[in-house]
This record gives C-alpha cells, structure tokens and sequence, in this order.
C-alpha cells in the first residue's frame, strides 16, 4: 500500500526557512510572488492488505517520529 | 493563483535522512514499512492572471532557487 504523508507547521508558527526563501525569491525579481509556505512529504510503502490497517499505521509514525505535533500538522493521504 | 511545488532527489541519489528515518522506524517495531522517500513542497501564491503565466513562473523559480536540478526533481501543480 503507497501513502504520501504531508508535514507542515501550523498557522503561525515562525518559518525562518520560508521567510529566507520567500524574500531571495523577491530580491531575484519574481515580484509577483504574495505568498509562499514550506513543508516536507515522506512517500512510504507499507506491506498492509488494508487502507484501515495503512492508515492506522501512518497515524502512529506521525505521532510518534515524523512530526512534532506540538508545532506541526500532518495529513495523510491513502495513494493504492 | 495558488500552487504547489514538490522538490524530491532524482531516483538513485542517496538520501541519508530518508534512511535514518526508515531504520528509525524500523526499530521501533513498525515491520510492515518497506519503503520510505522524502521530499519537500512548497505552498505558492502568485498575483498573475493566467495559469500559463504562474506555470513559467513557477518554473523559472524551481530552475533558479527552489530546486537542485543536478540532483532533485520537481513538479508543479496549480491549484486554482
């Protein structure tokens, strides 16, 4: 089963990242740039014969290693 | 126009983290993981009127600053 998990951090939590990028991309001319936001994607493959058992599965990795909860949201998202 | 852009290494470039994170996962007993990518993506909005136009935008800006194209892939989908 393919699942693409997405992690970014919640509304209103700093981004120095994003800003740097953000204000690079302004100073390179692309000034119609009005908004830009960051995050990272794990595509995992799990040997699962369902999508309850896949996302169960995914839930728990989110909670317990690949996001910080306290700073960060996660979505998940089922593939095949 | 919104638009998400999403940065990953090429197939066959080592990624040390994707690692660290999959063998992580590994010994804290999540067996049925057989495969783990990452990547990045980044959350656009451009004051243009056309999808043609924040499509070459969006480009010129992943050739420029937000991707290595040497070693990463990207891919753009507009969103509205």
């Amino acid at each position: 089963m393919k699942a693409r998990v997405y992690v970014q951090l919640k509304p209103g939590v700093l981004d120095p990242e994003a800003s740097v990028v953000s204000k690079t991309l302004g100073t390179m001319g692309f000034d119609t740039l009005s908004k830009l936001d960051m995050g990272k994607f794990f595509d995992i493959e799990l040997d699962v014969d369902s999508t309850e058992k896949a996302e169960a599965t995914l839930k728990e990795m989110c909670e317990k290693l690949l996001s910080n909860t306290v700073i960060e949201n996660y979505k998940i998202e089922i593939q095949s």
